[in-house]
């Protein structure tokens, strides 16, 4: 399949070398492709420079938003939280009609508002939105013509490309949508990732609960410790 | 151990027949003693009239959330979220020293703001406080002589006092707070529970997680149907 993944970042990257792996077209977008091949540094994540990532991955076409968008039949989102809703609608000719897989968490990174950036230690972001509305919904309105589904953004970056890490993969992934095709098109893609329970959580505006877990999820995290890799399962009767 | 449950709701009568089972003296605390014998009628979420329940329950004290208070070494707070902060305050100096474990979930019930009441079938109440401030936390500012701690929020209300009714009980409870002798206590009621996997998030900031994760709750809750009980565990490597 002709995939997109938006990003450049570590999540983004996992999925661009499991997409590769899997044998799809995968072209990825970025905001500036010269500036992107350009960096020799770590970014703020601390991932090594992306021209790094693509010698060692032959075969990803580095395009920007739009022209990886354009060729794309399926379109993940990898763009941050606090940039995805303005850089997806500057392309929404390009993603009109197409599924776009979100994970982003809406973190507020903005140093001007009263929460800072970067927070004390064990204590997440803001989000916005959050609550009573999500990112996930912000893009649906946004893109009308976008098939959204919400997905990947309940369990940790490494594990989403390889659940198996985890548990043996017997852990819970999400979807979320309201368009039915799109989570059957997300569905196919995570059972060739490895994940066997995928839970639908109904319309877009269980995103919500999605993208305000990532508080709880960092708070698990902390706890286990850095490099204690875990999965969220639900567990039924 | 003498054990004070405030309120007289579902959550809070199923933790009162619990502690009864588990041999403890057990009060419950209730905004006006007599108005909550005279009720005649299933409250608004369809229990019982709480008379009932008493009768069902012999060895129950009923009494105002202050005398509940006052007798108890521990108390549990099953006061909804709307009305907890106001109604504990009240009663700080009965509080004050004590070891109280936090559930409520802070759903706004004010029909006057923008976010109606009920809700559509799929849309979860707003929560305030949300995201950059917790219950739990505003709980602990107004009464800082109390020990709070958070827990209970994440599992259906069933299934905390019964957790091998699912999965076997091999599912995951969160404790959360800043008094370490506090969240030893309230390890132990839970594991007197049947609670096996009880995973210390650390400092009360954790609160946050656990109060926003209501809505991803409600949304399996919803995905699953009704009647059919879920719990969630926190798969390790």
């Amino acid at each position: 399949m002709k995939i997109a993944v938006l990003g450049t970042g570590g999540g983004a990257r996992a999925h661009t070398a499991k997409l590769l792996e899997l044998g799809h077209d995968v072209s990825v977008g970025t905001r500036d492709v010269d500036a992107t091949l350009a960096r020799t540094e770590p970014d703020m994540m601390g991932n090594p420079p992306y021209r790094q990532f693509l010698a060692d991955h032959p075969g990803i076409q580095l395009r920007t938003f739009a022209n990886a968008a354009a060729t794309a039949d399926l379109v993940i989102n990898g763009i941050d939280g606090a940039n995805a809703l303005a850089a997806l609608t500057a392309i929404a000719n390009q993603l009109a009609g197409k599924t776009l897989i979100d994970y982003a968490v809406p973190y507020l990174y903005n140093p001007q508002v009263e929460h800072p950036w970067p927070t004390p230690f064990g204590v997440m972001p803001k989000l916005e939105p959050c609550d009573t509305d999500s990112l996930a919904e912000q893009i649906q309105r946004a893109l009308p013509e976008v098939r959204v589904v919400k997905s990947l953004v309940t369990q940790e970056q490494d594990t989403v490309v390889n659940p198996k890490a985890v548990g043996g993969g017997d852990h819970t992934m999400f979807v979320a949508g309201d368009d039915e095709q799109a989570k059957k098109t997300t569905t196919e893609l995570l059972r060739s990732y490895g994940w066997s329970d995928i839970l639908d959580l109904g319309g877009l505006v269980a995103a919500r609960g999605m993208e305000m877990y990532a508080h709880m999820h960092a708070a698990i995290g902390i706890a286990l410790g850095l490099g204690n890799h875990f999965g969220v399962k639900i567990i039924r009767h």
